[in-house]
């Protein structure tokens, strides 16, 4: 099988124009099929400050409402993702930038109400491959923003780290996976203000270890079940490191291991 | 060969969620291959008045600043565009948004100094169809918003029936190719105030006779060049009138011909 590899960049590279054109002309030279999956970092609360917009957060999550659900789309699938996608193509990598909704390519339902109203924030129910693979075999980059869409009208802002897993797992039938999360650190850390002090390799074991001896901080958590939920459904290779982990060979960065 | 219809939609459309959705309704049950084209509407300068841009125009057009041409971006691929693809895919209209930097689709470059500095404005050098007709072949109806880019890794502002009519020049080789202009008008009017006063028809001669005789207002000379220049480069059919001009067979409409 081929192998494609699924990108995930977060804040640290979006909000720094240098670390953004350095990281894509990296990400360009990269010789097999690849995805790049982005967040929105800190433009959209910016965005939302200058038009004046209240951004109501509950327990460091967003609550979407209309407001912001035009901020996120603005931002994410416009201002970000395009700038990506020029900055590809004059890199010569042959790229279109996605949301969910565009080729229905990753369905998701509208969160359910129970303590917290999370407004228009969607929980991934499918990915449509079919149209990514046409693309992917004619050498073509996807580039995805974190929205998706209900099927019936309605763009929803969902977590670009389950985006970037949900579509693993849905490739790892046809390719050869790799899932990695590029963040501000160099893989789990068993000293957080210690950037040598890296865990090379977790595995569910490992991983208990570590949450009960509380090494995992809890911004680490969500990431950490999307990455053994790629492990766990048959994503070949998941790795959480900086960037440099995808083209430096002597990068530290940990790999998640059944 | 096959048909592909191009069709162009402004802002009365843009601007009216009603009309919007009515309009996409009847797009998506269209059953030739086609392509959508749409303009940013009133939402730019909204935002920038809400954002406190100042927007400057030279002439009636549009001088696009860095900070505009971050608001153009965001209202136009991101806002507007995502919003017509969740919405044709609810009418399971199969589709994909696109900037000419998408797939390297529509390349501009600046548009040179010589009076006036219009700023990020690009001027269509080049349409590469190879991917869109892949997409097109695949079912998939590729949305474009008016913004292109220059291979260099700067997006530019570019007019919306410019984009249209190179299009449908470019394609013109590979299909039997339509473009229709929708305006708020039902085409081409004798009497401006008298939407039954249509001239069904017009060819170079009556264009000339219809200027000197003042008919055609400033605002309709760029619409009615692109539509002349694309007439005049193969296209196979050109008309400009009300949306419904495309599924209604008794609207009446103008059809420019050579």
């Amino acid at each position: 099988m081929k192998t494609l590899k699924i990108i995930k960049i977060g804040g640290n590279i979006i909000n720094d124009d240098v670390a953004l054109t350095s990281f894509l002309e990296q990400f360009s030279i990269i010789d097999s099929s690849k995805i790049l999956v982005h967040g929105g970092g800190k433009l959209a609360s910016k965005l939302a400050q200058q038009m004046q917009v209240h951004v109501k957060m509950v327990d460091g999550r967003r609550v979407t409402n209309t407001e912001t659900l035009d901020i996120i789309t603005m931002v994410y699938a416009g201002k970000i993702n395009k700038n990506i996608i020029t900055l590809l193509q004059k890199n010569s990598c042959q790229s279109i930038g996605f949301t969910g909704a565009d080729g229905n390519t990753i369905v998701s339902e509208k969160r359910q109400v129970k303590d917290v109203d999370y407004g228009f924030v969607g929980d991934i129910k499918k990915v449509n491959t079919s149209i990514l693979e046409l693309l992917l075999d004619a050498g073509v980059t996807p580039v995805f923003s974190a929205i998706t869409h209900d099927e019936n009208g309605h763009l929803l802002n969902t977590n670009a780290d389950t985006i970037a897993s949900a579509l693993a797992i849905a490739f790892a039938k046809i390719y050869t996976t790799e899932l990695y999360y590029c963040f501000e650190k160099n893989g789990v850390l068993l000293d957080v203000n210690n950037d040598d002090s890296v865990v090379e390799k977790i595995n569910h074991k490992k991983y208990q270890e570590l949450l009960e001896d509380k090494i995992i901080s809890d911004g680490m958590l969500p990431k950490l079940n999307n990455c053994f939920h790629a492990i766990d459904h048959d994503v070949q290779k998941v790795c959480i490191g900086k960037s440099e982990m995808i083209y430096n060979k002597t990068a530290k960065f940990t790999t998640i291991e059944i």
